[in-house]
């Protein structure tokens, strides 16, 4: 394939950034990619996987002639990093991101940078609850999807671009208002994010005869609770950035607890098997 | 290994149930197994998978000679098929269930059978989300927990010969008290699943710009959710059998959810972050 990019920086080189400078090196997307971080020894993982070429630790030393920079530090770094690298950049790099949350990150970007450094949101649903680089794999994006999220301001041939490079890495593209995408996730990964976290806190604070319940939990919880394993610190950040929806969601389905609970107290033995059969019927969509 | 019982009926055979004479026969503990059920395309099933010897569909037509009867049916069905078999038995049959929720069966088993006819109950904690004999398989309960409940009304025989046979299928048996058992497991399996119901059906009822949800539950979702493919109706019944300490565990976490949501509303970022970490730390020491 012929080069998009010449000079990619990735500013954050974890699970999403690692596997996309591999995916692009690997697909001849890029001439070189450049890591940047705070942790130097993730970024010798990065060099040593074959991810970057060279990384580089403070900010203003970010090459002049990038013209791709891909924030993958956690969303609520995303703006003020890159006020600290906006002075150092050429005209014309394309700057992008991979947050969870878009709406007010792309504001913010919008209102930061001026017309020759065009700016295209971007989430790559992919990854997982493993972080840093050395997880990072080639193949991370192939058949899933990837959110753009331009809005009236963004730059159309920047968007153009950034929609072939994420197809040439192997995503499904899809382009999305920031506030829709925002409250999509909210509903399908911030809220289960919080209800998984709530109830192994629940399990580890009920006391049941001095029982250790963890003991108890199966393969299913254990399934079912995988997502508390994710970064603490990126999910609080998620959900602040995104508190409207993923508030409002949690209200609703608070409500539709206190719903089930009433029909269990009752006994109202059919109505309860109709909410188990609907939701069953749901899953069953989804495999 | 030397024969314990010469004749053992399973009454459903499902996933437990079929697993359980898989397991038996192939280590020669059982010299017969007789199935017993509603569906005959399953005990045929059951049959042509060597689970059983041969199977009856009527319960009066139950072997006298019977010496082990296990009850795999939904908990809902135990106490009653037990009163349609009792007459039939030959004293000294020693009788017990597999089933998610103890306390109330014990109580209405041990008031119906009488002391000729020993209960032992029993919850092997394994299986799934799948059901029938189909997915059934000999090693199962190797390595699982099976929890027995007696009480102080259990005779001490045939509790024993209950432990050693379910040791001897592999399992690690633990003996619990029928209360404690259902305060646990409505805590660690019952109210994990109507969480899960509860989040499919606020999933595929909330409607953000008519987008269809399900498209953007990634992985991490699906894991999540598995537990929704399980059968309504028996866990409708799991749920009304151990209404209590559902709806008791299921109001605690309703409160955990609230306080969740006060802090993201308020953006408590640091209260926040704790909770989070808290579960992280939790989890951590579950894999």
């Amino acid at each position: 394939m012929a080069v998009m990019f010449r000079r990619m920086v990735i500013a954050g080189v974890g699970l999403i950034g690692g596997s996309l400078a591999l995916a692009a090196r690997k697909r001849g997307l890029v001439e070189e990619v450049i890591g940047y971080g705070r942790g130097e020894k993730n970024l010798r993982v990065a060099l040593k996987k074959g991810m970057i070429n060279s990384y580089f630790l403070r900010s203003h030393e970010i090459p002049f002639e990038t013209d791709l920079l891909v924030l993958g530090t956690p969303v609520r770094s995303t703006v003020p990093l890159m006020e600290e690298f906006m002075g150092s950049l050429h005209p014309g790099c394309v700057v992008s991101d991979v947050g969870s949350v878009k709406a007010e990150i792309v504001r913010d970007m919008e209102k930061l940078l001026p017309d020759t450094l065009p700016f295209v949101g971007a989430h790559p649903i992919a990854g997982g609850e493993q972080w840093g680089a050395a997880p990072a794999r080639a193949d991370l994006f192939i058949g899933q999807r990837c959110i753009l999220t331009p809005t009236r301001h963004t730059d159309r041939a920047a968007l153009k671009k950034l929609k072939s490079f994420w197809r040439k890495v192997g995503a499904k593209v899809e382009i999305m208002d920031p506030q829709l995408h925002d409250r999509i996730l909210g509903v399908v990964s911030h809220l289960p994010h919080v209800l998984v976290y709530a109830l192994v806190n629940l399990l580890s604070r009920t006391k049941v005869d001095r029982v250790d319940l963890k003991e108890y939990c199966g393969g299913g919880f254990k399934d079912f609770t995988r997502i508390a394993s994710s970064r603490p610190e990126l999910w609080r950040d998620i959900c602040l950035l995104n508190r409207e929806a993923v508030s409002g969601s949690l209200a609703d389905y608070i409500k539709s607890l206190e719903r089930m609970n009433r029909l269990i107290r009752k006994g109202q033995g059919a109505l309860l098997e109709r909410e188990f059969a609907s939701a069953n019927e749901t899953r069953r969509q989804m495999t």
